[in-house]
């Protein structure tokens, strides 16, 4: 079972680059949701390849939503909405499934079906399936709007090296939200220039560079995680890592934190206008697995795009011997900067099946006075 | 629900650091499988806190196995075992519920209970759970040694900054079961010396230092895990953040790779003794979030322990005021020594889960002749 | 989470009778099963609404796979099909959300979703969805015959009282499939035209009649299942009651054996050309949740068609008094013979989880010499 | 994984008949219950074997709580419960493996284990694992009072033919918790005592008797349930049929219904004191898988006990030919009436499972003004 998840939202993906459509269901949405159409589509358009950093393939991207929704409203059924495929071009698949790519899911995927995986613009292995995925979050993300929880993110930082830097304590989620409109998101607008311009050289190079989006919620109220299994961060976790491309996760401090001190890392609690908050947020907002209703902080580390032009070694299946590959296919040199609202898209749908969840298993009496 | 995980192979951890026992439930495993166990005892034991640089909790962790166990092999009905606990001082958490140890889950497990959780030692937040959870884990890999899958761990580096490196293409297993017997399980003996005087130098500062543990696991056939949400690394990186101070995890390459380019990072493919092999391994053995047949590398980066005796700034929830925290508990100045054998159990319970999943979802028929 | 099911193989269904579409994600199918895509669409036709006892609403039920197959095999990946919906009318339902039709979903679908549910046509919970269900029964029925087992249901009695008796230890399976070309599939022809007529006479007197669906599966290996939770009958069950209007259900004597002595209920084991079988069979070819290899008799028990002409007293929800209805829509006055096909569907379903399952937890070693 | 279930609330039944312990964890439980140890107590003794008609083994079946309780309120973490076995006698069991006895678990569970399953005292199989399962379910039932959710079962005919009439419409729920004070749980008493002397003619013969028991939940929401996989008939039917020696299952008319026509069967609504009434519960309380607010009404038939001391046909597997046995442990002649507080326990369960997941979808926002 590979494209379900949620237990309390059931997100089911299916589709295949070259196939006819690709598509969402969602089952566990509560009744009663007034979809913003407007908002909704505007989102899913975030992740289109628009500009000369993106893959050349254009797609209209519109949703066609088949059930759960009636006058824009959820009715409490599974939600379902597909995506038409229509440019596509499988003759340039034709090295498969000989020749695997170097860095694609080709040959596992061979290995796996033995020959059976529709591999054709590498079918349900394709990041054209981050389509339903992000129409999705967006729904989540409406859900999630309700109680006030509010999801941004921005390129933090590309092959080249700067960081564009947030706080973490208060971030600006005014201009994370107006970062959006640019090429690509970063808060500092010159970095994001740089990035640019860097994205560009590497596709004149043939080549691809990586990159780590970071992503912040806010207005997540204390208390909702789990310890173990359905922590925040491995149910976050879960859902970034199905995010193609991504080799790692990590939340607030992350990897830096395994080279602080405890000194250094707690953050000390403070109260601030009568609510406890931290005055300083290396844990990212999670502590135990749990929400401490400080901004959650998430960052997901893209590799480089495995499609580039130039030519690669690998083997041929057939003749079981070494052989060499250029890939022609039309591809993004970097699809950190489409990620981004995929990565929102994958804490949104985090976020709400914990939050249906804490809706479950809210306490049935309080133990103590001062709470 | 916080404390259960898998679709193949459920894991139902249970208990609390001062209760009765802390333990864990098994359903889904084959039956027939011949437990080794007086290994399946020293994995566990590996866990214990046993040296200088370990709390000063002493407790037997021997294993009372309640069900699915008969003359020492699964019989396939849920497998219990439990583990007591002994040696407890609840009265040292005395400044609980009113004011939360910083870095602790304290503050959200009471927002979360509304005051009912049970938070003495931790409570079901403490690093006592990774006893049963490693029980698990040891069960597991005994599961995949029938198949020949090897799994081993070590520390891969420390707040001081030295990094034990291995060979991600052609690991030398031999020398990191070895490793296991040091202190400080590095493959570099110098620079495991060098981490344990460091972890007594925080220590005598009543300070605390995190880390990164690596893990290898070889032998792990082509095929294995899916695209999206049951993706190697989704399912491993649940497994893997559900350790208590686990802040980030990453694969192969991980952060790195966000800092390549694409012609740098794709691993080439290569015939080697008629099996197709990649000649360096950024990717960590997993593709598309399936196994390419290679070694999967995985990393885990831990926080600083969180309880230090230093005075730390917190709150009094019934005040509602700021004040200050001296914790004078037992605690480890770094876990992550004791965590070597946890991320391995980490690993080991995620591919069980998808080599059993594979097993369900094996090919009715072959497709192309030469597979 | 109202419309998924299955651990192993997932079963997604979702649309409105009123709705664009309706349809179902299969996820969990192994790669490399060959459908014959004719055999299927006679399948998914064998309950399509086609005779004189059948509503007047024509749909031509179509299935449009959008992934998942590729050159007719499934692809190991989500296997989605949709069915467009035609012929509605939707005006037939202006007495909704006001007057809810007794025995039917309506008031509690509004009270369920406080009145956000499309009920049109019965929306989510009409029997328009059994029509997805039939198309996964069939997908789920070819992998099971690829193992040798082979389904097939009849009508076993109706409201006039003649039963359809089969052999449920060598059931004729020749007969009963040899049954389902006739208008009501029986058996023995005479009852079933005795049944057709009795339905036109229900159907001349504004109303409508129940009646019960026998299912017998052969070939299926003994030991799948488990206990509790999994056992066949638990699993069947969960199926079986999910399509709208069963309201009992039993397996082998099922209630008769409340009624019965142990010495005459077991069923004494023998060998039989080197097999074990039981001479007789009441347990329905389960015993303790498990597959025994003796075929499997299941049957469910349909409530008679909601939807009757006749004046009902009914309540005005808007005027909080008694009043009364009449519908005027299209309806089956027997659901009965329609649903032999999802009768079928969900033991095929239902077994092909359990036999992913076993295919799953397949013992690691055999214990006896003699098995 | 045969011994776990649900989504919300996680049961996970462990433990053999003639082990260590059985037990149960359950996991999604809300902290803040206030358990009634004394009530929980008293609910599993109503199961214990206490009369001349049940069998000779004798347990104090006493439950040590592991974890998840914390001064008798519920912490929200994992509640494990064991059972110490103590009077068993494994060699009443040396038959197996070679002869299986008709009517049991024993070859399914030989052909399933391949000879692996502790099938002393039927193991796993065993009616001991009602024991863990009638605790999960006072503590459901425990959490559903504070719902004002009630629930209630009796024996409601046995082999003998009378049968114990309740009203499903305004049913006698104290005259029902009164009648578990009796040795056979009737409403009428003079049925019940003509019961007890049936079953005890029943043992005379060395044989045994099956029947009926009927449950009964009042309180309990319109608009719980869903339709399709989640509906209540489906849910609860899951539960009902891991009872051991459950064959059957139905609600309200159940398979009576299927001899009905629709006038006769449909529930005509009524306002009733400013509520939503019908004026009869043929549906038995459950309309298209939902709730309507009255009364549930299920019962589940019970096979004869397996277990008989006659001389029957069985064969023997080793010698691959046909022999007989005799079987001499200790069993109940009749397990209908030491199963009527299991049956509570599967409709409590089933409630509580529903009843969080309302919890958890309840509607963002009302659509019409009259509800």
């Amino acid at each position: 079972m590979s494209s379900r998840i949620g237990r309390m939202l059931s997100v089911q993906i299916f589709g295949e680059s070259h196939g006819r459509a690709v598509g969402v269901t969602l089952d566990g949405l509560p009744a009663g949701l007034k979809l913003d159409m407007d908002k909704l589509n505007a989102f899913v358009q975030r992740r289109a390849a628009r500009s000369a950093i993106a893959t050349g393939r254009r797609e209209a991207d519109i949703p066609h939503i088949l059930s759960g929704v009636w006058e824009d409203i959820t009715t409490g059924q599974p939600l379902t909405a597909i995506f038409e495929n229509g440019d596509t071009h499988s003759s340039s698949y034709d090295f498969l499934p000989d020749r695997p790519r170097p860095g694609h899911a080709d040959y596992p995927a061979i290995m796996r079906s033995l020959g059976n995986d529709d591999l054709r613009g590498s079918g349900h292995h394709s990041g054209r399936l981050t389509l339903p995925y992000v129409f999705a979050g967006g729904v989540a993300m409406q859900l999630l709007e309700t109680e006030g929880i509010r999801i941004a993110a921005h390129v933090e930082s590309l092959h080249c090296g700067e960081h564009d830097i947030i706080n973490w304590v208060d971030p600006d989620m005014d201009a994370l939200f107006e970062c959006h409109k640019r090429a690509v998101p970063t808060v500092d607008p010159a970095i994001g220039e740089a990035m640019y311009q860097h994205i560009l050289d590497a596709k004149a190079k043939q080549d691809s560079v990586g990159g780590v989006v970071e992503c912040v919620a806010v207005g997540v109220p204390a208390g909702l995680g789990a310890p173990f299994f359905e922590g925040v961060e491995s149910v976050m976790a879960n859902y970034l890592f199905s995010i193609p491309a991504v080799k790692g996760v990590e939340f607030g401090a992350g990897f830096t934190a395994a080279a602080m001190m405890g000194h250094g890392y707690n953050d000390p609690y403070a109260m601030k206008d009568g609510k406890v908050v931290t005055t300083r947020n290396n844990a990212g907002g999670l502590l135990g697995g749990l929400t401490t209703g400080m901004p959650i902080i998430a960052r997901a580390a893209f590799r480089p795009t495995p499609s580039i032009s130039q030519e690669q070694n690998t083997v041929s299946l057939s003749g079981k011997c070494d052989t060499t590959l250029k890939v022609h296919g039309r591809h993004d040199p970097c699809v950190v900067v489409r990620a981004v609202p995929v990565v929102e898209s994958a804490v949104a749908l985090a976020l709400a099946e914990l939050w249906l969840e804490r809706r479950a298993t809210y306490p049935i009496s309080k133990r103590l006075e001062d709470l």
